[in-house]
């Protein structure tokens, strides 16, 4: 019969396959602790396997889980000497969860679990201490009505502050065991009132109730948010943790406490931690009262009164502090470790990996290498990437004090304070009056790229994490919450409403870019700083990934912040990007309202000079190294004046009457832009538009090689391709114009003509279309689009549905999904098959998402391209991707 | 080396593998005649091969191609014992084009080849008769100037107008040798102004000028064009013939004509054609000189005055006849012959199968069988399956006189008159007042739906093949013409512009959804008859089809319609489509805008008996045999209020504000719908949408079951699946709603739960998604959509500069494209490999499209679904796919 439930001592959990999956975090550490001698109370895990179990089996644990768990029940009776329900000497024990990776406070616990009418006053006998006794039935009661019966807590609380009212006390402590008898016979009747049954009395009852209600709260709001935030997918399941309770509340000689075995904030290698005197494990975490530190150290650092532990029980400190260092020895990082002293004696609870900020992980990674704990590799793998990116922004002072009005989608992240605008009109006018600005918007459009960039964030109400206010943002480096939906914009009165509140233009505002927070008024904010443990980890990470790491970069400053973090070359230049300045979006509307190919000729050269000059600009800055241009990819439309004087202004430049020009936008205008005329059709179309790319390529090239600038390698990219006779006319189209330019010049030219693989077909057709394309890019974010069919821009109106309804784990937009992959890998094995000299990359906003990097990885491609900012996340996860295999 | 040209009489030919494909139609079958005896003038054939070269090589001849035919060149001389380019007895030639398709008149011939001013001289003495070698030398000067040279024909007509006009004479044959001398002066004068160079006299370059010009037609406009109608790929090429002449203008006793074997327009057994006493070819085609008739039965019947060849030359019309009969007998089919009689010996210049018309190629058939010559299965074959389309729908007589103002593209066949509506509101008042009216809009929507049922036909500007408007129009059997951009529609002013014309609402035009042509005022139109012929021929597919034929229907009427054209079951009802009815859309638009779930739960309890009464209607049409119901598929916003009206209406019913409605509608609002919510994504946010409807359908299948009426087997699918968790979560709605319905009818449920496959996600995941599915539905339209990225409605803008570009051969909206294949095969497979009984089938609207049945029967799919009208054409696709088999 297979084992579901593993005693701690169990060599049992020697054969899993995967200890920890089966375990959960908690489990796997207390069977760790166990074995190796750890001073652990007796206990047992069930495993995560059961969750789906008792899922599946309408919520009720089969039968033989039971008799799995009443075995091992018995084996903690033996161990310890004492009896589960016992009249005289009563086993009590803790019950908690236990997911694979830590979820703190997330999940349900139940303390003190055995106590009844009849056992608490065994307990009381036993431990000659009656007011303990009581107190901990009375806590007990409280907990498993919370948890199991869920009854609010509260009124629980509200029976003993009534009843200390009535007596005239101010302090739990002032309460006798008189009084909690008292209380415990209210609390009684308050489940009674409140379920219409008595509290339970059997003491397996309580026990099987209590592992039920774990398995629950796993599927708690609360639970299924942080999972959703954490992307943790929900069919891990919990374990539950059931283990014989020691007590720290016992008297003076007891005590409870949190300790990490080094700094978690900035990672130092001292011992931190707080602890309480008599008292159970809650009274550290509620806040009732003021915990103590540790360390003498730490309490003369922060100048407080009360005693360390260090002073009060040096024995006990001697021993934690063995335990701590023997601990980390064992785990090789640093642990977050739960101890409760139960009459001078020590025992620990839970040990586990502890939570660090960023900063604080690259520090201890460091130092453990300096201290041959672990390897470099190791190092590099104890860091998250994703975490790398909020050390490059100014965070939230998390100390002060804020007001949460809204929360929408962490779309890129950082901390920004400044006045609501609701223009990027208001954005410029007030960036130039030196004040700060937080644009807000349903969304963005590409016409809003200056407003952003005078803007010290962005905030919408609509789109996901890769919609254009986001994906803009975090090639910006700027702050962004998007798809914020609880806000409601009303452009015209100028204010948005969020709830009952209503912000005006011009109030202060911030957000928080990391997690999604909108945030009433001004916020004080931590600016990064870059230490060198954290450039020596991007050494580190450049030594063992082989990806290549390029950017997503089209501005001089992205291109410049780029090289900085080390980018090996830009990976996606949006040439249309370049289109939107006040000085040539003009030209680009004469350009696409033009009604014959001599008014387009003609737009189109006023507009050459522009991208010529962007082009020498950002190949000075990446001297030597390849960059990829894609030629204009959107739909015209996206270029279209917005309102009657730009309307005027394009007809009276064109010769034009309103009405020819509005007729004109009309026929652009498209049921799914997305799928319409844009990327090379356009140029099928309009070959001219993409001859004027090249040309302005070609002639920065020869500028930059006449000015002695060591040359890039153009890798010109053709958007869009679905079929072979695309990207075969495409090429002769790029050729022809650099034998122009050649001609003209005499200067002989290099560069690679290839395609973005954006598109289902071409993914199927990568064969024929590698005759011609010397590179692929995958554009993950269309690719993901086409091959399921979603619109980013209008995906968010059911997103949260599909996770909910867990369809999605994550959002395919942010990392790699399973079918889009299948694509890439076909492409990728089907392209390479023709042509083994071709290059493959990825340029999607999946290129700075670790997960996506590992896939890229192991599907061989060759480089990946994200947004600047995510450079150095880039080199991190390519590095251990390599570093897994 | 390879051989490129071929002697007819070569046995070489023998040894190739597709020698009609290498040889073209009209090579081949002169090198079928030539071996067999007939009398066919000695020549050799340039292969189709060529073609592609000779463009490949900058539109010229190669070495080695040039040395073969001069090589074979010599073997004509040797045949007929005159010289090429000789000053006695020179041998002249005719070139001409031949595809491996007939392309009448498309592309380019020269006859007479080899005349200069000396031969001509020779040809005079030969025949001794100068005019005759005369006007053959200004003749050949015409042709050549024309198809080679470049000048317009028109020119040289001119001159001898004016030579006529100064000479006093009528007619042609009012001039002398002399005359012709004078104007073969002025035709070299022409020539030499307009190309500045003199006419060539040198023969052999004359020939190659010849070969060049034909192949170079291959790509002139109206050859692409043609091609593009007839879906011809344009990489076949054209092979070119070189003959030698002869001469039906050498007097009296010379003749040449043109004769089908079997009558084309109703296919009797019965000599039909056509001849002119000394004449060349072009005179029977130009229309200069009345021809007269072969027979003298056909003489007597048109009531002619001119002898019929039948009396003229009874010896050469025996011999002809015996020919013909020898020429059917050899090619199983009715032919179209060329002759000419050069001194009363009778020539066979070329034979092909003949063009006919669905109703003759059906007679043809069915007789040939009667006649043993061909078999069923033969017959089947003979006949174009898209034709069928034609029959069954009126169509206009083309002896009428038309004016036609534009073209669109032919979206659903027939023909129609009516006054031109720009509403349907419009539409539907003339219709109750019995006025036929053709709606003509920019593009229909779902709400049109009742205005296009009211008019005799519809008309867009924009749109494709697979348009809204042509989609729903082929369902219903109306005619079609969509995407007709050379129209303007001004809504406003209820007009529309083409070219300089303006038509205003009420005036009478007609369009052609056969051809997509749009005509001024009413036409007359045969209506179709149903022949017995096209009842056996029906009746032979489904003999011999495996295919099982489904139509797509939603209303009582479109599914009898399919139903008596012998559909086996509905394949795609589409219920979004009964939600547009006057007495519904307002409960539509209350379930849509419903901020609660109750409310929603309300309107939808409005819908349940109007959709249970739908399904009730068509169960019974369809007793017996399966129907495939799909959930609500489209977007929401599709049914919202279209104006202030409808807004309020909606709005008091839902106890809302003007501006609530307003703001529902604005968040409503998707940038690309096509990718939106909508399809199971609507369900997974708003379940209870498809609750009622499959409660609906249940309950029908109840209600007709208490009627006694035989049982169909409800096929539920479930729309836009990419993921396994959705079809898993929809299956499991599904079957709780059958369980109620059960449950409180205490009747048992027959039903299946299948997924349409219209994503390439979902073909991928075809594996997991089969675990669920117990039928596939693939849905091309949304899956050509996706793979390739282009949305249908938009498509029009660039669709055109594809096929131009022969970027796409076909659009792949009509026939299913190759990658979309791909996708259909990799679902077929992984869907077989989980579930062996897996139903798959299709219901695109390519399952209607002759070629992409043919895909379907070798994918080995179980069925295709098509509107009503396309069943007989899938039907005898479908049978003509396994005979080839």
């Amino acid at each position: 019969m297979k084992n579901f439930v593993f005693n701690f001592k169990s060599k049992n959990t020697k054969k899993l396959k995967n200890p920890k999956n089966i375990l959960g975090g908690k489990g796997f550490n207390l069977a760790e602790m166990g074995k190796k001698g750890f001073p652990v109370p007796s206990g047992f895990t069930i495993s995560t396997e059961v969750c789906d179990i008792f899922y599946r089996n309408n919520k009720k644990l089969n039968n033989n889980i039971l008799s799995q768990i009443k075995k091992e029940l018995k084996n903690i009776e033996r161990d310890i000497g004492k009896k589960f329900g016992n009249l005289k000497d009563p086993l009590l024990l803790s019950v908690r969860s236990g997911a694979r990776v830590s979820m703190p406070g997330m999940m349900d616990t139940i303390l003190n679990l055995g106590l009844n009418d009849k056992t608490v006053e065994a307990l009381a006998k036993q431990t000659k201490n009656k007011r303990f006794a009581k107190d901990s039935y009375r806590r007990f009661i409280q907990m498993y009505s919370s948890v199991v019966l869920k009854i609010d807590s509260y009124k629980f609380e509200d029976l003993i502050e009534n009843y200390k009212l009535t007596k005239g006390v101010l302090l739990d402590t002032d309460l006798s065991s008189e009084d909690w008898d008292a209380l415990i016979s209210d609390f009684k009747d308050l489940v009674k009132n409140e379920t219409k049954i008595d509290f339970p009395q059997d003491v397996n009852k309580q026990l099987i109730g209590a592992i039920c209600a774990v398995f629950i709260s796993w599927e708690s709001k609360r639970a299924k948010t942080y999972r959703k935030i954490n992307q943790i997918p929900s069919n891990w399941g919990t374990a539950v943790n059931v283990q014989s309770m020691v007590f720290g509340n016992m008297g003076e000689d007891c005590a409870t406490g949190v300790v990490f075995t080094r700094n978690p904030s900035n990672g130092k290698n001292e011992i931190y931690g707080e602890y309480l005197i008599n008292a159970q494990g809650e009274d550290v975490v509620a806040g009732t009262r003021t915990p103590q530190y540790i360390t003498l150290k730490s309490k003369l650092q922060s100048k407080s009164k009360q005693k360390s532990l260090e002073e009060k029980m040096p024995k006990v400190f001697k021993e934690l502090k063995k335990n701590l260092r023997l601990l980390e020895r064992h785990y090789k990082d640093m642990q977050d470790v739960e101890f409760t002293v139960e009459n001078k004696k020590l025992w620990i609870l839970q040990t586990r990996s502890g939570k660090r900020t960023a900063k604080s992980a690259i520090k201890i990674a460091v130092d453990m290498v300096k201290e041959k704990l672990i390897s470099r590799q190791e190092a590099l793998l104890r860091i998250e990437p994703g975490s790398l990116d909020n050390l490059l922004h100014p965070s939230i002072d998390e100390k002060s004090n804020i007001k949460v009005i809204a929360n929408g989608l962490p779309a890129s992240p950082g901390a920004a304070s400044g006045k609501v605008v609701f223009t990027s009109e208001e954005a410029e006018r007030l960036n130039s009056m030196m004040q700060d600005t937080i644009l807000v918007r349903i969304e963005t459009s590409p016409e809003d790229i200056n407003g952003m960039h005078a803007a010290k964030g962005i905030l919408t109400s609509r789109g996901g994490m890769t919609s254009h206010a986001a994906v803009v943002a975090r090639g910006m480096g700027r702050p962004c919450v998007s798809g914020s939906s609880e806000i409601e914009i009303d452009y015209k009165n100028k204010n948005f409403k969020v709830k009952d509140q209503t912000i005006k233009e011009g109030e202060l505002i911030s957000i928080d870019g990391t997690t999604g927070r909108v945030i009433l008024g001004e916020v004080d904010t931590v600016k990064p700083e870059i230490s060198g443990d954290f450039l020596k980890i991007m050494n580190w990470s450049d030594k063992y990934r082989k990806l290549k790491i390029r950017t997503n970069s089209e501005t001089p400053l992205d291109t410049k912040t780029a090289r900085d973090f080390g980018a090996e070359g830009i990976g996606l230049c949006r040439t249309e990007h370049m289109f939107f300045d006040e000085d040539r979006i003009l030209s680009v509307r004469e350009m696409i309202l033009s009604k014959s190919k001599e008014d387009r000729d003609k737009a189109l050269s006023k507009l050459l000079p522009f991208q010529k000059n962007d082009f020498i600009k950002i190949f000075k800055i990446m001297k030597g190294l390849p960059v990829t241009v894609r030629l204009l990819d959107p739909p015209l439309h996206e270029f279209l004046p917005k309102n009657k004087d730009e309307i005027m202004h394009v007809a009276s430049a064109l010769n034009l009457t309103f009405n020819d020009v509005e007729q004109r936008m009309l026929e652009l205008h498209e049921q799914n832009p997305m799928l319409g005329h844009r990327g090379c059709r356009l140029a099928i179309s309009f070959p001219e538009i993409y001859e004027m790319q090249c040309k302005a390529i070609f002639e920065a090239l020869i500028e930059c090689k006449k000015k002695k600038i060591k040359s890039i390698l153009p890798e010109i990219m053709i958007p869009l391709v679905s079929t072979e006779a695309e990207i075969k006319i495409m090429k002769n189209l790029v050729i022809r114009v650099a034998k122009d330019v050649e001609k003209k010049t005499k200067i002989k030219l290099s560069f690679l003509v290839g395609t973005m693989i954006e598109l289902p077909r071409a993914a199927l057709k990568a064969k024929d279309i590698a005759k011609h394309a010397e590179f692929f890019s995958f554009g993950t974010n269309d690719l993901t689009q086409t091959t399921f069919g979603i619109s980013r821009d209008d995906s968010g109106k059911f997103l949260n549905d599909y996770i909910e309804n867990k369809i999605f784990d994550i959002d395919p937009f942010i990392s790699i999904d399973e079918g889009v992959g299948n694509l890439i890998e076909i492409a990728s094995e089907k392209g390479r098959k023709q042509n083994k000299k071709i290059k493959l990359g990825i340029c999607g906003e999946h290129g700075g998402d670790p997960k996506s990097i590992n896939f890229c990885s192991k599907t061989g491609l060759d480089y990946v391209s994200c947004s600047p900012y995510r450079v150095p996340v880039a080199k991190l996860a390519a590095a251990q991707a390599e570093i897994k295999k």
